[in-house]
């Protein structure tokens, strides 16, 4: 009966329909294995976040990746 | 002053405008004749989540509703 | 299959056990008669949240009740 | 190692960028100075909620604007 | 930098700290794994609820575990 | 009318009662000052983790506490 919700950055960085659907299984699965919970009542919410809207050590996504791609 | 966040599929399973409008209504209502709550500071925000973003038995909604609709 | 989270002062506002089963079994009856859900699937979680750990207007609610009772 | 979710309303009233930057630093900031926090492991994720799926006093945000214009 | 938080039933139900470690080893590799993210920002957050305070199908789960012993 | 959910770890790190007036009082202030938000509908919830339930890095807080004393 467990409920999951996973946060993960959208836009350019989104999930694709298989990688969603792979982790809505692998975390079914790893709740089943550790808690021995039930699948059919397992709900799982992925979010996809927009960079601006995620912030990370004071800055947001957006500025953090820029600042990675210029350091590289 | 109590807090709810519903959330439902959205796309082409997504309420409309007026059935935000009824839950909202119906909710605050709720948590008024329930708990005496002041429905001036009851919030209630809905979230629509995209069908292959939310995973029952370790499914997306996508699968699932393919599924159903092949059984039937 | 909607996921419901209702977050309420706790503590010596905490709402007993009968109101609880009865917020529960009022937001999935919205939920059918509405948007005609499946009661089935339907998930409500209430979170009982401590008093100095909500804030409306910039302030505690114990602050609030505080000035509530002072004020009366 | 905070985690901070903010939930404003959006569309005609989304927030800016520049103000998403700006809300991401203050709330590090905060609780660095309040509790001394580590900026570098604190998330901070902005939410924007469409007129029509927030509700207060029992109202969608939309028709409480509405009604804001109409008296004013 | 992905987020998850996890509920789980707690009380005679709630997960011991070795099989809370385990979900939050799990679920990091996972996200690893299929997203390829990295493990040293991914925030994981277990809730514990109460029994009473979970709702399926309109009951508590209280009340769905006695009916589960009634019927066994 | 923001809405802001604050998550820091509980038990032996958690914040004083003084502490969380100052991080409710700095947000709305911050929201405010940033959006021109009105304070009076601003809520505010801190949530207290158990270090158990919060992980980083594939680690529960309680491990990577313990390493950070053996380290240093």
């Amino acid at each position: 009966m467990p409920y999951v919700n996973i946060k993960v950055t959208g836009g350019s960085e989104a999930p694709t329909a298989e990688q969603k659907a792979e982790l809505i299984r692998g975390v079914t699965d790893l709740l089943g294995r550790v808690l021995n919970k039930n699948a059919a009542t397992t709900v799982v919410i992925i979010d996809e976040v927009a960079m601006d809207n995620w912030g990370v050590g004071g800055e947001t996504t957006t500025v953090r990746r820029q600042k990675a791609k210029f350091n590289s």
